[in-house]
């Protein structure tokens, strides 16, 4: 697969029973609808860690049928390299494109560790991989020197970088600094939806986005915006999603607004979390209704 | 079950292929012969995240055999709360004397979600349940009013505060509060082992110990030393535990240092831990042989 352009995260509505099968389904048509670049299942945003591994498989392979000709990422984080090896092996059965793999650490992970884990993934898959850098859910901070090692094994074809980790301006040095240093086969693509635009203006190639997953219009125009950097339709597309990055702030996450939002426009039942999530208080449901309605975003 | 002395928490032997049963009896062995007040097996020390629920069930009754009179609690940590419950009820089933509730989020929690989070699983069981604060691992900070609304939950019977979070002084200061804020039914305990003397001088009732897990008879005499206030004593065994907490400092954490210890001490083979987790250098392996023979630990 060619990875650039928008690659969208839709959660995975999902309550107490189960996977809301129908509601998945209208999810994946809305990025259908809007041509995103490709669909990433089962991310962060999807909540994998709260589904069986079986309901993982399931609902990748429905997803890769749902989303026609668009390919399909999913993830095959887990604690152990066990299940994400079995993962890997299902998930390629089910029509995949791409395998994400994050950090799933209980106890934090060590460099070599990580490298271990990455170069036993690259030799059992043979579809392309992207190392997920996410260092607040891990808990691990790739170095420049393991980026480098971990881009030279075979299969791994993206990174995906938080666009202001620690903060905007280090990441931007880093994404100079790596886009130097990495092998030209390496497509660097950048999540942090608030930020992301700034990298991609400054040479990221695609756009891991979570709120991409509910809003794949707004983000592709977005997107487009930053390539051609024009900068006041950028100025003014942020703007409208302001509203929804400020909620993600104020939740320190995306997942709860996000899931929010997909009820808001009825794509889901209200309940679309996994307990202990709960849901956003009501004057928050409030507060996104009237955006989405302003900002014209549905 | 009374919630006061050592609670000797074992590692979970085991490698790719499953759980080292022979191993892991050998371990549970070495805890009754040493006479440690409780077992809690399954704990973060014990690797539950990288069990599957039916491991979890299955070896935690084995516990419950092994220990013979000692009472054995079990941790029910999942990233859902529908887990959690069918973990509380199969373990309860199984013969454990209490339930210890860690938080493991994905997406980090808030003050409402972790409430309602104990109060659903308080209404749930029949046996006692720990609130279990590892804010290193949860990326959740307990916060005193949090604790107290808790602490008066049925079935809460104890907590586990980490002994040196953020800093020694601040614990020292909070468990004093908590000491006066908690329902007298609550009993304090302490994880944490470097500092957990001091917290055990100052009134913690019952030290939750991971490296008492492998080193059950020394920590015995750490904690009653730390009972009776005894300086001298304390400062002589803390320093024979020096070279072991050192190790746990340089790895982040004591599940590889002691499973490498496990190994030294012929109670499991050289491979017992899961991968992606790999063991300690080898070079630290002779360090650490060197001070169980030095300090006389086995």
């Amino acid at each position: 697969m060619d990875f650039s352009g928008l690659s969208a995260f839709p959660i995975t509505p999902m309550n107490e029973e189960g996977v809301d099968q129908a509601a998945f389904e209208k999810i994946l048509q809305r990025l259908v609808d809007a041509g995103v670049n490709s669909i990433g299942v089962e991310g962060s945003t999807g909540n994998y860690p709260y589904l069986t591994e079986k309901e993982r498989i399931q609902y990748a392979a429905l997803a890769v049928k749902a989303s026609r000709q668009i390919p399909v990422i999913a993830s095959i984080g887990a604690f152990r390299t066990r299940d994400i090896l079995l993962l890997s092996e299902q998930l390629q059965k089910s029509g995949v494109s791409a395998l994400l793999l994050p950090l799933v650490s209980y106890h934090a992970l060590n460099e070599d560790e990580v490298f271990s884990l990455y170069e036993t993934v690259s030799k059992h898959v043979s579809v392309p991989v992207i190392v997920y850098d996410s260092p607040l859910i891990s808990r691990f901070a790739f170095s420049d020197d393991l980026y480098q090692r971990i881009c030279q094994l075979p299969h791994i074809q993206s990174i995906k970088v938080p666009s202001a980790w620690p903060n905007e301006s280090e990441a931007y040095l880093r994404l100079q600094r790596l886009m130097k240093s990495l092998p030209s086969s390496i497509q660097i693509g950048v999540s942090g939806d608030p930020t992301a635009a700034n990298a991609l203006k400054r040479g990221a190639k695609i756009w891991y986005s979570e709120w991409g997953g509910i809003f794949p219009q707004k983000a592709k125009e977005l997107l487009e915006a930053a390539f051609a950097r024009d900068e006041e339709k950028i100025f003014h597309l942020s703007l409208q999603f302001e509203p929804f990055w400020e909620m993600s702030r104020h939740y320190g996450g995306s997942i709860r607004p996000i899931a929010a939002a997909a009820s808001i426009l009825r794509l889901t039942d209200k309940n679309n979390l996994p307990l202990p999530l709960m849901p956003i208080s009501m004057k928050d449901q409030d507060k996104l209704k009237r955006a989405i309605v302003e900002n014209n975003m549905n």
